[in-house]
């Protein structure tokens, strides 16, 4: 099974593709879109379904798990954040791909086991868990690849009937 | 000049085609979209887009007018309207359409003259500006020809040098 992991964002939007083989991961691309803040939002929104079409069609990823969205005090970011999360949602049901949603806790127990775990602490197991050599940057990637795996981990806890 | 006015949701979205010649403005069309609360978000974002697509593709307007988001009380709500957004501003986009943004209080101001006046006193005069036989249905579609309108006014005040 091969998981498309995204952590959502108006500047940077990190991504990560996981094949799945039983409970052993590898890691097949990762990286980040970015989007010029100069340029007005309805181009940035427009590179951001670009870029999502291309990683979709070029991988067909058998599903895509993003990050929830909260509010926290910066709504304009937020909105901003909504929006591009907006356009990836529909560049993947346009390639007919299944969308899961994590909470960052969700994402945190599933990875390290503790929910309040430090940014680090997730870094280190995804390094740790596709047997990477150095730790994927920037952060929303790291992010991206950690949402693939929790994905991963919550299919595998799935009882077989 | 050919404005579309856009009201954004993601249940129902309001637009509204009005035509400006000189001082004089006509609708064209007007309606809305809806999409069915039972389906996934992918699917209702998708149907905004593809419908919006089509708008913009048949009358080919000139310029989109929509209301700008803020947060209320229901971040909820709020989200699944940026996400909304975000499609919107794509179609524009994608069919070369350049995007204002007006404010509430802009559209109340531009249209009543009055910043604080109540949704009647809107619709009242986007029927007597159209000079439309009825108020149109639902209010989504009645503020989206108020931003329309609203746009039309604004250009006019922009002085000629």
């Amino acid at each position: 099974m091969l998981i498309l992991g995204i952590d959502p964002g108006l500047a940077t939007i990190g991504f990560g593709l996981v094949a799945k083989n039983g409970d052993k991961y590898r890691a097949i691309e990762y990286g980040a879109i970015t989007t010029a803040p100069k340029q007005i939002i309805e181009k940035r929104l427009d590179d951001i379904f670009t870029d999502m079409m291309d990683i979709l069609q070029r991988y067909k990823p058998d599903c895509m798990a993003i990050e929830e969205l909260f509010f926290n005090n910066n709504t304009t970011t937020a909105i901003d954040v909504a929006m591009a999360r907006g356009v990836i949602l529909l560049a993947a049901h346009k390639c007919g791909v299944d969308v899961y949603e994590y909470t960052p806790l969700e994402v945190k127990s599933s990875v390290v086991g503790y929910g309040r775990a430090e940014k680090q602490q997730v870094q280190y197991m995804v390094k740790l868990m596709l047997n990477l050599k150095e730790t994927p940057k920037p952060d929303d990637t790291a992010d991206a690849l950690a949402l693939a795996l929790c994905h991963g981990t919550r299919m595998s806890a799935i009882p077989i009937k």
